[in-house]
């Protein structure tokens, strides 16, 4: 299961890393009873499982406890200090296997995916916010607390953009689905002629501003839309900049929605990168990869943590 | 050995960390030929080791491979591409043990300071610029190109001060001793009453004006130093912010020249690092403490990590 701040996704996946069955549902608003939530994934996995007994996973957009017990809180989903782990145990009669959806996709990517092997992995999943995961010598790195990863919340402009974490200038708010938002928002302002269809497009209907929809012109060749998605990718970069000068990972994989965006947003973030990486030529370049697996990125991880976690193997 | 920017130091020192017959040399200026260095160092183990053979180590301040053979390069000595542990090796007939001169502090105060015990530990050392080191699980993490904890040209300020590295805005431009006079010369173009005795002993001697001095004024009760240092002791704890949101350790210890300075310096970057750290009201406060060992962590940690090698203990 990966249960975002949007959608809630299930599958059945293979050891092999393949998804069958895939299911999805809408995330109850954040205003609901917390247990609508664990009432969809009791259904979703009803569903699926077909009355066998299965090790699940799941994957959750939220800050978990290192022990993976409890969602010590979520900004999209209403989980607050929740034992959702014992407590689906229990309402499901199945082992339940609970971590941050990012460390999910990351564990995904490292096993089946674009980090294959490497020893030293950083994945940043770039969808409505940015989350983060450290995976080193084969096993998810998750900090003190449980709270490693959170590199969307690294300040990377002082009293810069409002943050809903109540910050100012969290880099998430310059790098996701909702920083192109904002910086359409700014090109809107302006009278040149690259945000003329972009103009078009908001006047006749306000609600069409997505990152998705973004995106789309931008992969029509939309000059407004493409210079948003260049400013995003030289912000991926300065982050990715940091994190690697803390860390010298030995490979930087980007998942979540926007990875699908490929060279667009990840050429100009490789340059941003290269051009500001202290030491930069002093060591090998750093590669920096798109996922391979889109989307199911995270049930496949949270499937295969859960898997292990069943048969006692290291990983989790 | 502790080869810093401005000042070589070297010690013997014992497995439990004390040292004995400090010797001190001055760095020769970066423009010297690379071996004036390698000759001060092996005149200082002539004069304590006294013709007997001790394992050596060396914390140098510059990028150091993973395998400890070779300085990658130095923004202070004239080291590039220097293989230097086994040229000293050779010359000394003694094993020679190199690391980069903050993983050689961080180490001691793992070992036998203010980080002792810590299963993640993040060690920031304040100098001249900031070093860095992450030891984790008892062992130095060195990153995929021994280039890991290169913490101070982490980008905090887009387009903010230069920084000798080529980059703007670099984290040691804003807390570190240069960082205090660049400050303090911001200070001075203000007609404040805030910045009168800085001014007064600027006028007199323009070279009065180092990390050092204003330090010690601000020991002395002066609002201006004082206030120099509150900004960098803010500066401190935005920065640590960013590692902890990505990082989430378990204890940070402040090392460095600047460390001495104590709560002056960090009670603004711990208050600053409560305020802005991600879920910060979800986990327990992070402790940030001053090192233990001083001005000689970095040869005490050199020494261990050189006796580590030389009786084959894990650690390096």
């Amino acid at each position: 299961m990966d249960v975002g701040g949007t959608k809630i996704a299930a599958a059945l996946v293979s050891p092999d890393g393949t998804t069958r069955h895939v299911l999805t549902a809408d995330t109850p608003d954040r205003r609901a009873p917390s247990d609508q939530v664990e009432q969809i994934v009791v259904d979703l996995v009803g569903r699926l499982s077909g009355g066998r007994r299965v090790p699940v996973g799941i994957g959750a957009a939220g800050f978990v406890d290192s022990a993976g017990t409890t969602v010590r809180f979520s900004p999209h989903v209403n989980w607050c200090e929740e034992p959702v782990a014992e407590r689906l145990t229990d309402r499901l009669g199945m082992p339940v296997t609970l971590d941050n959806d990012a460390n999910a996709a990351g564990w995904a990517e490292y096993m089946y995916g674009a980090g294959h092997g490497e020893a030293r992995l950083i994945f940043v999943g770039l969808g409505t916010g940015i989350g983060g995961a450290l995976i080193y010598d084969g096993l998810i790195e998750r900090g003190a607390h449980g709270m490693a990863g959170e590199f969307g919340h690294m300040n990377v402009v002082p009293g810069g953009r409002e943050c809903p974490c109540g910050q100012r200038g969290c880099w998430e708010r310059y790098c996701s689905g909702t920083a192109l938002i904002a910086e359409a928002v700014d090109l809107l302002a302006t009278s040149g002629p690259a945000g003329d269809r972009l103009r078009t497009k908001h006047a006749k209907d306000a609600s069409w501003l997505t990152g998705r929809n973004i995106a789309q012109l931008a992969r029509h060749g939309d000059p407004g839309a493409a210079q948003i998605l260049h400013a995003a990718g030289i912000w991926l970069g300065r982050g990715l900049s940091a994190l690697a000068a803390a860390l010298d990972p030995g490979r930087i994989v980007i998942g979540g929605g926007l990875s699908g965006l490929g060279d667009v947003l990840l050429e100009p973030a490789r340059l941003e990168l290269a051009r500001t990486l202290a030491g930069g030529t002093h060591r090998p370049l750093l590669p920096v990869m798109a996922g391979a697996l889109g989307p199911h990125a995270g049930v496949i991880g949270a499937a295969d943590l859960a898997r292990r976690a069943a048969e006692a193997i290291p990983g989790r």
